[in-house]
């Protein structure tokens, strides 16, 4: 691979320039700049540096390449079609259009060698810092002496865009913190923002402030200076510390009116002008879309060495098996990802008892009496451990000492946590779960967003789940969160009201595998109900459930999630004193009640001939759904107050005595 | 104020540390440790370094605090109640009690001397530096020789965590570049974090990091030692760049036990720790609550010579008004808040037009129509002018060298935008919008939340609004975000449908004081409607209005927003050719809408006797509400897709042809 001859390099790097202007003036739109800037990089870390398979794209000890400045997303698909992946000169030509495999964005799912889905600035950098995590975690656990298998870099470019984003911070804060050295990121030092030169706004030293954080930094002048890269790479390599390798470039190389400008960003560049730059470019071909035949036949020659590598580390793992078919066992579990029923088989019954324990308190329990069963769960927490509940006891902090440990001690970092969550979800191997109080699930929000997005397997657990939070006040105290966690497409929201259904709510979230899930649970204790008199918690899978019915007839219908579905049973109770039918329906998720069958539906909250009550302490907004405009909804549309948790309980209505008065006031007026 | 008394100076510190102590365990909640490690930094600042009169919390001049870390609201409560502010003993003996003027954490506009509400880490850092950004704006432009009117500085506290957060990077990064001189900083630098001690996750080098971002770094070994507050602090203030003064502290300074230990944040020390603490902190007094009188009667002589600083000021003021009597009157305006009538009189109407304009293009008119009738208007982007057209064309860009520039760049750093603008109008007299793409939103909403929960009156221009960006694919299309922003508490959304209701949305937005609003607007072009046919965009101020009414009956009602009102007006006159009476109603705001009558409600929307349809290119969660159960919810509950804007309107089902369907088959049905 390391074959130098500069014509063929010149070319290569040419090459991606041209299809990157050629896609995106076809498309008409997308983002010219960047890649035509970033080519050498590129061309130099897929077809020099990387070790990397194309036929193989799975395969666990490839480097990984992050384009965290996802809009430089042409960039990415040139190379990975000229380096042999599944990525055809058709999908180039149908950039941007629909069910295409090249995206305005790359998209991780979508197109075979996107290891991440990037775009919103910062997220990429963040995930890579996962991605080394997972990476030191699994050749912790599994690497042995002359068996190397879990051993490749994490490898990126970021703008500066990302390096303003806040996200990029706390990230790189942690990685320097936690030595994370196979992370090597390329820093595409351009000096152009959308709105004008970067100085208009970003003037912070970037090497010193890398060096604060516990980084190695490199600098390159000249990006086409291929030795150049080399260097800076080799000595990065070479690093137990993270790297930034600052890197000048020229945003629209060669475009002779528009390069170092900032209508070099956004736009194709036109016809005319790119005209001007293949001639700047020396580039002879007339034909579009057009790879020299020499580019070919060196990316063919690099492919088969890249093939011949991964073959190399097949025969070492055979080795290993053979030597460790204990750990060639679990990791090979760990990389299919499945959490199977025995591993869940030690999940912990909760016996009724009326005093009961706080949800977060029954969460700690299942993550305890489960976490010897599901060894690649890693969890975390952002400065919050003993409130969350979420330390497995077992097992160490994740440190520079101890990469094997399962603890991650985020530090005040939800965003980048969230981010670097999703990291670890497609490196593979492992199950991640974070935790904070459920305010800050703002701060975490693109993050979450994104795992959503590409599908991921990611577990919040958000305590502290409304105004039960109590003295710490509004600014602490979730209105809207749950509603806001709901509404993210592909995202499973688990409410649980018990210690019993957050059994449950943790065995639904370790069984699904395509979409994040939400964990909301309480500050305050809560009963734990009779099994026995109450249906059974593992109906918590269909969403909602009838937990009570008091008489043959259901006047009315009370449905509650979480801590309100007790006040619920205590109102149903007084309301069937009373003469009335009352069901009470535990609602856990309003998703996966969605899933179930219109039959299923009906038969839990029937669509008339019945009052319906919604009580959740959050805002009502969408309960509308299942009430309907008739019925009735106890939420807060408002913020909480500082004050003990029973006393705003109260204030908000969220009482047996207020659902009670509420319903028959109602049923008066009907 | 000088004074320099060591041992009222040692008692006073104690004092502070007492209260804190003490309320805190009365109200067997709160946060100890902060305000113990502290309270020399608080006492320097209000009894010796800062101007500021608690008798007249609103003046304008005055030295702004923020106790970014805002979990330490003992310390803020017990030096605003020993300073002289209007918050009694009994207050602070109703600590974190309902109704009391001392919640959790500091409220804004509940409590006098409160500047800003903080308690989600890095907010008031953030905060701080919207101050000083409003402060050098309203400075250059009303500061005359002689005539130093706006001359104050923006002190402030920020923890560890406040500094892992990334909103801290964001925030202080731009505060560097803009050279913020007057913004001076303690961090609290104790070690300990609440998981243990900061090392665990934290071991950046902060004086390193905040060089790199172009702030000067002060060092003090010994918080307790005033001297040394003082050599720092004077040298800061000297500083034309924004500084920092590391500062070594212990947390629960004097607790035998607890000192230095993350025991000593969150929870009350106990009846024996304050015991044990008071006696090492030589505290001779029995009686709880108690402040001795010589502490009592040197803050009244501190409070005298306050005072008498106002009214220096004041009578600085009369001088100013009789020499500048224009600018005075200006500044008072400014001031007041009020945007009048006549303010909005330049508000352009715009010419019926079946091509049309994006509304973010008609935005873009009426903030150029209006920025020089409201002169305080100040906006900005996250380097996205061009897009979001936001830039006030008669004015600079705000920068080092001219702080009256009315364009804020803020880089890529949204949460920071966010959280500036919140502290531009906390400040006051200033009116801060700013911009970036709707799906950005998420990067924003810790802030956008705090300006709801503190009433401020802060614009937020978001465009880019639906799968209308097209290209650019899922990551950059807001599906869930308009709900987001719809069910934040006390936040105002309007999503205005051509450019005449984008122009009653800014008034709307200019005339609303209590609440953040946020503008939702277009990439694409969107008709202008004839008014004369449709009804008036004023009735925008409605929240709902109907647009048209085809036939005498309603058989059908269409409410759409946005874009998704002219597919929704062509789908209505083709049900109206096929002998369906259909009625238009156009609903920018669920808010504005749940404001009006029950009467005017059931006016636009009848709640019984008609099929009613809600169309928009967002999340179908909440329109039950309007539609009812058996209504037709057109909506987009998944991801867009890259593709071009027309294509994706088709697919999604934003069609004129798809709602006339739609409707058709659910009439049939029925």
């Amino acid at each position: 691979m390391k074959s130098q001859d500069p014509r063929i390099d010149g070319l290569a790097i040419n090459t991606i320039r041209v299809l990157a202007m050629e896609s995106i003036q076809k498309a008409n739109s997308g983002h010219p700049g960047m890649p035509m800037g970033c080519a050498p990089i590129a061309y130099y870390l897929y077809a020099k540096a990387m070790k990397h398979n194309p036929d193989n794209p799975g395969w666990i000890n490839r480097d990984r390449f992050v384009l965290s400045a996802g809009h430089g997303s042409m960039l990415l698909y040139s190379i990975l079609h000229l380096a042999g992946y599944d990525l055809s000169m058709d999908e180039l030509k149908q950039f941007r259009q629909l069910d295409s495999k090249t995206p305005g964005h790359p998209e991780y799912g979508h197109t075979a060698g996107v290891e991440t889905t990037t775009g919103p600035l910062g997220q990429g950098f963040a995930n890579a810092v996962g991605m080394a995590i997972a990476q030191q975690f699994l050749a912790a656990k599994f690497n042995k002496e002359k068996f190397p298998i879990i051993d490749n870099y994490i490898y990126g470019i970021c703008s500066d865009g990302d390096l303003m984003e806040g996200i990029s911070h706390e990230a790189a804060s942690l990685a320097g913190h936690l030595g994370l050295g196979k992370i090597i990121f390329f820093y595409d030092n351009n000096g152009i923002s959308i709105d004008g030169k970067t100085k208009l706004t970003f003037s912070e030293d970037i090497k010193k402030r890398f060096e604060a954080y516990n980084w190695h930094t490199e600098t390159v002048m000249d990006v086409n200076d291929l030795t150049q890269i080399e260097s800076a790479l080799s000595k990065a390599q070479a690093e137990s510390r993270p790297s930034l390798i600052i890197t000048t470039t020229n945003i629209g190389y060669g475009s002779p009116n528009k390069q170092d400008t900032s209508s070099a960003h956004g736009s194709p560049l036109g016809d005319d002008e790119i005209k001007l730059t293949k001639e700047k470019l020396g580039w002879e071909y007339a034909e579009p879309f057009y790879v020299p035949a020499e580019v070919r036949e060196y990316f063919a020659s690099v492919k088969k060495e890249l093939v011949s590598k991964n073959e190399e580390w097949n025969t070492l793992f055979v080795g290993y098996k053979d030597k460790y078919p204990a750990e060639a066992k679990e990791l090979m579990e760990f990389l299919g990802g499945k959490v199977s029923e025995s591993q869940l088989a030690s999940v912990p019954f909760f016996a009724a008892d009326s005093k009961g324990i706080a949800t977060r308190q029954a969460s700690g329990k299942v993550i305890n009496a489960v976490a010897d069963n599901i060894r690649n769960l890693v969890g975390g927490s952002a400065d919050l451990y003993a409130s969350n509940n979420t330390k497995i006891n077992s097992s160490a902090p994740f440190s520079k000492e101890d990469y094997s440990g399962r603890n991650i001690y985020y530090g005040i970092r939800e965003h980048a946590m969230a981010a670097i969550c999703n990291g670890m979800a497609v490196y593979g191997g492992v199950i991640p779960f974070c935790s904070t109080f459920l305010v800050f699930a703002d701060y975490m929000k693109p993050s979450i967003r994104l795992a959503a997005l590409m599908k991921l397997r990611v577990i919040y657990v958000l305590t502290h789940d409304s105004i039960g939070v109590g003295e710490d006040g509004p600014t602490h105290q979730p209105v809207e969160h749950i509603a806001s966690l709901r509404i993210i497409p592909n995202t499973i929201v688990l409410r649980p009201c018990d210690a019993n259904e957050t059994a449950e709510a943790w065995k639904v979230a370790l069984e699904t595998k395509g979409s994040p899930v939400v964990i909301a649970l309480t500050r305050q204790s809560l009963p734990v109900l009779d099994r026995g008199e109450f249906a059974s918690a593992s109906e918590l899978r269909n969403g909602a459930y009838t937990l009570i019915q008091y008489g043959e007839k259901s006047d009315v219908v009370i449905i509650a999630s979480g801590s309100e579905v007790h006040p619920a049973l205590t109102a149903a109770k007084n309301l069937y004193e009373k003469g009335i039918g009352v069901r009470v329906v535990s609602m856990p998720s309003m998703e996966l009640f969605e899933r179930q069958s219109d039959e299923y539906k009906e038969s839990v909250i029937p669509s008339a001939g019945c009052l319906k009550v919604s009580v959740e302490a959050g805002v009502t907004f969408g309960w509308q759904k299942y009430t309907g405009a008739g019925g009735i909804n106890i939420g807060i549309d408002a913020f909480g107050a500082s004050a003990p948790e029973k006393t705003l309980m109260k204030k908000y209505g969220f009482t047996a005595e207020n659902i009670t008065e509420s319903v028959l006031k109602k049923l008066n007026k009907n």
